[in-house]
């Protein structure tokens, strides 16, 4: 019963900070970089930004944690696994978008492609993303594959799953930092520079450590031992999924 | 044994990655930013970004593992938990002064300090990893500190120390991207801008991938169950650090 509270409580803060995400990097993009469009120009720019934030962040870190929630464990696993890996699809195709925004805008603005750290880190978590995505769907989803494959690659899942979250919050923490050096750089009618810390400065750094704090909250979930589903276990104890399992 | 040999080959990875981030960051602070001094000027910032990597990343890492290095679980665990200590101490040490560095550097050159979400993100990892020093001389190396109280403060400290890592490695990225935006602005006889990815370039993002690697490895190892020092327990399975473990 403490366990549970103390999960729900983690939970709820877990839930609280995805809605500040959300709405911080919303209210940046919209109120103090002009808004959105698809138009090759600044405006499709802010696309970017949203869409990392919103799919490699908030809905991978709630996908991440839903087989924790303990109202979960006595009902049959298939529909969560099934909201665990939608989720992830969803957040995927964010991320494949946000990508195409930043790329597209770099393109028509004879801009070249990949070149910081931001770009590489954040370049190379997509492709981990999508590579896991793929071997989770073929080991976990595929009704054809066999229960020791899953008992197999069930670790790495869960370990590469931590990684990319910590690699999408490299990747988020660097790209808030470099665009507000980008567009914060003089004094003008519109805006002071970073340095003097102008609202959307403060703003944009705050939604970077909500994002931390997300994260942190995501990853102690997903460590904490006593929070994970019971699963079917062999008599040595090591973890073996049932046929009735995937049912 | 062959848990033993997955040890040694992640801890070897472990080891070569730290040399090899040691070269890569004296290497650009020295062949292309200038080199070192302590004179409020550029070369005194470049002391920044080396004490930072391998105070808060590589001895900070490698601190992190000595318990886990089987060599030593036969032997009384006091030597290893003050090498643990003053390793931290030593990493600690580092981050401070290269804290001064740029502090130092930024008020001769009245650059405020402390405004990017760069600087925001590293001040508070340090203040964490200080508190956390502090708090486990307390725990675990005074001599008075209670049995109950290094059970109760134990998943707490490994959970922060992994925590101050993932933070150091999103100091150290986003502060290295910046650095480039920086310094690799137009084309001029002594290099070209970051978005032709000069040496200089490639070599700082390789730093960053390395760093990143590097900080993996040691979470994997910290991660792996079968890796940890066996520890005196009660009948109920529950962690008891004992008087004779301290001495």
């Amino acid at each position: 019963m403490k366990a549970t509270m103390a999960f729900y409580s983690a939970y709820l803060l877990c839930l609280v900070l995805s809605v500040v995400c959300v709405v911080l990097v919303v209210h940046w993009n919209a109120s103090f970089r002009g808004g959105f469009a698809w138009d090759h120009q600044a405006k499709q720019f802010n696309w970017h930004p949203v869409l990392m934030v919103v799919g490699l962040v908030v809905l991978y870190g709630n996908a991440a944690v839903v087989y924790r929630i303990p109202l979960t464990w006595g009902q049959n696993k298939k529909p969560w696994k099934l909201l665990h890996a939608g989720l992830l699809l969803l957040s995927l195709l964010f991320a494949v978008l946000g990508l195409c925004a930043v790329f597209d805008f770099h393109n028509a603005n004879n801009t070249p492609n990949l070149y910081s750290l931001h770009s590489w880190v954040g370049i190379v978590t997509t492709i981990l993303f999508a590579t896991q995505w793929a071997a989770g769907f073929g080991a976990f989803l595929l009704p054809c594959s066999p229960v020791a494959l899953r008992v197999l690659v069930k670790p790495a899942h869960v370990w590469m799953g931590a990684t990319i979250l910590v690699l999408s919050v490299v990747s988020c923490i660097s790209g808030i930092n470099e665009k507000l050096f980008f567009v914060l750089k003089k004094t003008t009618n519109e805006t002071r520079p970073y340095a003097e810390l102008p609202p959307e400065a403060v703003l944009a750094n705050s939604l970077g450590v909500v994002i931390v704090a997300f994260a942190l909250v995501v990853l102690k979930i997903l460590a904490n031992q006593t929070w994970q589903r019971p699963e079917p276990r062999s008599e040595e104890g090591e973890y073996r999924p049932l046929r009735s399992d995937d049912s």
